[in-house]
């Protein structure tokens, strides 16, 4: 187990690494919510903070005074244990608290963390504080993806930062890796930190398979479209056909077609699509519809897990064609925190991987990241399975 | 294979079967469509006529002439192979073609089929005969259950008949089946008829389980709701809790609690609650609620097709944990009867069994029923594991 | 005032008009509702029914016996006064009662009816026999058009009837009549009946004025379409604007182009359209950009009903611009009857005149009809004024 | 005619007013959207300034530089004859352009008008600059009020500012002013400034009224509540008893039932309710029903217009009974400044006066306000007829 000097280390770098996040921000981009599945980034920086209060410092630090007590309300995310809170729809209707004052909160929940930890140690609250710490790394991913987003979706279609490399090319040849048929052990089996929906570790009896070493790059997808591939329904599922007319889809998000070349919104600003870069910004049902029409499939989460060494990955989290469900004997924590992971089990597609946005040492071979199979606005795309 | 003659038989005995289901209701029933998932009685008549004529008269038989040149439009389902149709909440919106003009077709595509295999024998339209008897033996069960919704949600609520014993009592004690770990074999493999969502038979390792011997009974579920089991958000999915906001629901489908005691909308009209018949009327939310606050969970697709012979079912359709999925190596078949079962192959969930409104050969261990998390109009049930 | 035999004459002949409306229907055709503006056959048949017997029969006839106590619930409108109701939107999903048993509801209530005012004649009830007889005539318009848009909007496109000449044509010269300015005399005036609305005689001051002695044609409309009478938005409203786009508006209802011509659903099925007859099915923000687009404007319904004398009509409900309002000094009924017209008095446009549908005695100088300004299911058209 | 000097120091005392009604805020404040209805205070900023920029700069400023070629896009409201727009409901889904970059667009186009009066003097130019100022002061008052929608509908409730007294009281006795029957002159009929709306002076024929010489207060509106009146379905119009449902409507905007005591929000924060001040934050539904239940009703615009010498008034802006239309002889302006009033004439009321929000020199005797009838957020209030 992580010393807590250490664990105190990683959160005072995971606390500034959010920040320095946000540092490019004009005052009016932390505001703003253009859609619902995206929140302001204020809200990420205050959630990402009450979780730390709400979880440790109140039910634990001894005459812990609250920073204001309307910001249980305004950045409660979903914890129906905690009470009530903003509906989701509505936070970016909020210009208070301001951003300053966010960034106090910020500093007053890190300080008065440090504090409590000089003087208690003890298992539970380490846990705590570890789940903490990778709850708001998962933050830090949306942060990058909703700051993008916020920036994508303005007529004006500003620069964000030039420090992330979107768009990394696998320079290898595509190949099939082979793996035979027999029994296999899913899920997480060390002492380093994990999600409850790893744990569970199980057999499963995998058949032949072979899997991409690549995932499938722009060029690849734009073929797609060239061969009519958002028009030809007996590629879609139904409910993918139905979203893709009701939406008016016909590329990837971030794509516009400019003077018959194809472009995308990237933090530089608009840019010209590097064709050799792997594709991003898809749907599950595109993902689906694209394996289709080349004759293959997506993998399975566990076809992915188990060939995962084979492969480098980390630039996309890759869609699977597996549906997010408990592991056999998956058991949800007990009070608040058993809501982290288990009643969203339910009508999503699990994803596999990792991405550029990923923070480090965010993610592992048996991290499942889940969305619902309409969405698009992670740096999401797709690896090929027969 | 069986026989042509046989099937023939078989085929007249279905297109009976369907008039039968029809001979309670007044004219009038046959027309309404109260919810978008519930289709008319005379939609059902056609629909599964035009299935015959689309698939197996107008691309084979010589010389054939179409009843009626508008009725493709009027009653194809969702093919869209075969061209344009009428969207599926209109349907309640077409008082023409009138009830007898659907027998009338009824009967001259019946004639035309039996004329038309008096003279062919080949093996791909005896499959085509065999995919739309058993087409229309789906329909039948949606026709029972779409009457009972529609005479259901009616002020009045009408008698329909006494044919049917919806509440049929399981005599026995409850008890588990223990099940050992292992590798198991899934998936149709004989020579009778099965859709295609069954084939692909494959090995899937199963850990120890158990599974109920008895579907939960009314009692039960009165326990659940008595204990607030429909206020208590810790027991759903963030999306179940959601849906029974926004529907207000706090019983199963059909009950009406008057004067403090349950009572349900039947066949017969509306009756008390048995309480020691199997629960009926509940969706996947309610299911999987109720599991939860019974320590229990549902059984996967896997756990019941392996365990299901040391237990009796045919009851209810049984909501598994298991999302509708393609099994490995799963094809769609070439053109239009491709789009019959792979395209719905994402948000819904496997049921397993069948119910009392489920006609005769039309069901089997290997058989995969799947419907969206929250509907609730099919004869429902569930079966705990552990 | 009309003697109490002259009443029940009046009162039986339109109890038989309405049946006589309904007959070339076949049974599905009472049941549909396919947009909530209209509704079904049965449902007029049975409100205009239950009217008499909740506002004469139950509160005057002793030991009256209600037919069936449900029927209230489902056959009242809209009367708060007088209880629950099936929500308008509903009315389409309500297979039962039958037709069948809605005509016996007919003759158990006329009987009544006649079996009461043998035996009383108090001038109040005299009035609400009255009312409910102008009150069925309302709903005999209602039926008509609810038909035409039953079958209009079905894709066999049925036939109805030949008995209406839905398209008279006016065969004067278009003129101009000039009114000079000058108080007028606005509202009801005689014994006759009236509604409620129509009361309150008051003067108005109009300006100078000219009115057109003649109905918009068909040529005259398609000149506007040639002339993107559709596509310019300076001559709308902008909330016209937004219907027109949200709904794809570019015809009058039930208007089809085919190779090149237009043709529309009339009672005897498609048909070319006639140029010279009367334009109709229109909204008033059609009829609106018409008029700006002519540079001219519509009649307020005070020039309207000052000028009436001057030019034939009848043959269309014409828009004016005229929003409804009450007159100086109106007042509401009291009870139930006080919601048949004060309540829609906001945010719907006054037409004058009446139509083709229109029943005999059922309109006058004075009759003001009333819908929101996008409704075209009824036999609007429109009248020019200066 | 005001002199053009005259004119300038008008301009640049209405350009400093605006940015004055905005220095309490946060930069926060500035971005947000919470409904529809209300507009983020930076896009009012921006508008006003894009206003003068399109239609003086740009078409007649010899070698004009736009600021950014994309605010028209940003900044235009409803002009269609001007080309695309953001869509309403997303202004508030824009971050940038920032605040600070809005302050500069505002300087930038002042100055550049200043410049290009000092060469031009054109009548026509004088009345489109007027007419930019009128239109800037219109914003004014939709800034103050869409400020206290967005503060007061956050749940910190945050103080805005102590220089608005928004609930000022009427001292005096309420009285009936008696007007005699008779013909009265409408209009705007001086050289000064006025909206297109006010002109076509015009004479209207005016029965004998009663209209109140004060505003209905709190107190009078609490009595309201306590007998019923959001429950009392005979006092509303269907619409109104359709939006009180749907939105859960039991009292004004702003108001907090707390501890049994009214409250509402107002600049300084969350205040006890003043019975004797002048009732706010009511739609014209409600206005109705408080007159129903008065045996009351509104006055119509003219009544308001006739007899507006005889009470003080321009604490509340108030709902008359009539509806938004053309006065005879109408005429819309050419080119896009036709679309400022004319447009709207439809589905709306007449409201009169004016409210402690609005600007200086911005209201008049003839001045025609109109909202939907639903809408609160303005300082609305309500005088009696009778």
């Amino acid at each position: 187990m992580i010393s807590i000097d250490s664990l105190l280390d990683f959160f005072l770098e995971t606390r500034e690494y959010s920040e320095k996040i946000c540092e490019p921000l004009e005052i009016e981009d932390y505001v703003v919510q253009p859609i619902v599945d995206v929140s302001p980034p204020k809200w990420h920086l205050g959630h990402t903070t009450w979780f730390f209060e709400a979880f440790i410092l109140v039910p634990y630090a001894k005459n812990y005074q609250l920073f204001n007590s309307d910001f249980s309300f305004v950045f409660n995310s979903y914890y129906e244990t905690i009470g009530k809170r903003v509906v989701r729809a509505d936070r970016g209707n909020l210009s208070r608290p301001s951003v300053k004052k966010v960034y106090e909160y910020r500093k007053y929940v890190t300080d008065g963390i440090k504090t409590f930890f000089a003087n208690d140690q003890s298992k539970e609250l380490h846990d705590l504080l570890e789940i903490g710490i990778h709850h708001e790394k998962q933050h830090q991913e949306l942060l990058l993806t909703d700051i993008k987003y916020i920036l994508g979706n303005n007529p004006l279609l500003p620069f964000y930062s030039e420090q992330l490399g979107e768009h990394p090319i696998e320079e290898h040849q595509q190949d099939w890796i082979t793996v035979d048929e027999g029994i296999y052990e899913i899920g997480h089996n060390s002492d380093a930190f994990c999600y409850d929906n790893e744990l569970g570790g199980h057999k499963v009896y995998l058949h032949n398979f072979e899997i991409s070493n690549k995932l499938v790059t722009n060029q690849e997808f734009i073929n797609f479209i060239k061969d009519s591939g958002y028009k030809r329904f007996e590629l879609w599922h139904a409910e993918g056909w139905d979203w893709l007319n009701q939406n008016n889809i016909a590329c990837p998000m971030y794509w516009h077609k400019i003077d018959g070349e194809w472009h995308h919104y990237t933090y530089t600003g608009l840019q010209k699509i590097d064709l050799s870069a792997p594709l991003c910004h898809i749907s599950y049902f595109e993902a689906f519809a694209f394996a289709q029409w080349k004759g293959c499939r997506l993998p399975t989460e566990f076809e992915w897990e188990v060939a995962n060494l084979y492969f480098p990955w980390g630039k996309r989290w890759e869609w699977t064609e597996s549906a997010y469900l408990p592991y056999p004997n998956y058991k949800k924590a007990d009070g608040a925190l058993g809501e982290y992971n288990g009643k969203f089990m339910v009508n999503q597609k699990v994803l596999r991987g990792g991405s550029i946005a990923t923070p480090r040492k965010h993610t592992r071979p048996t991290y499942r990241n889940f969305f619902q199979p309409n969405l698009r606005w992670q740096f999401t795309g797709l690896r090929l399975a027969k």
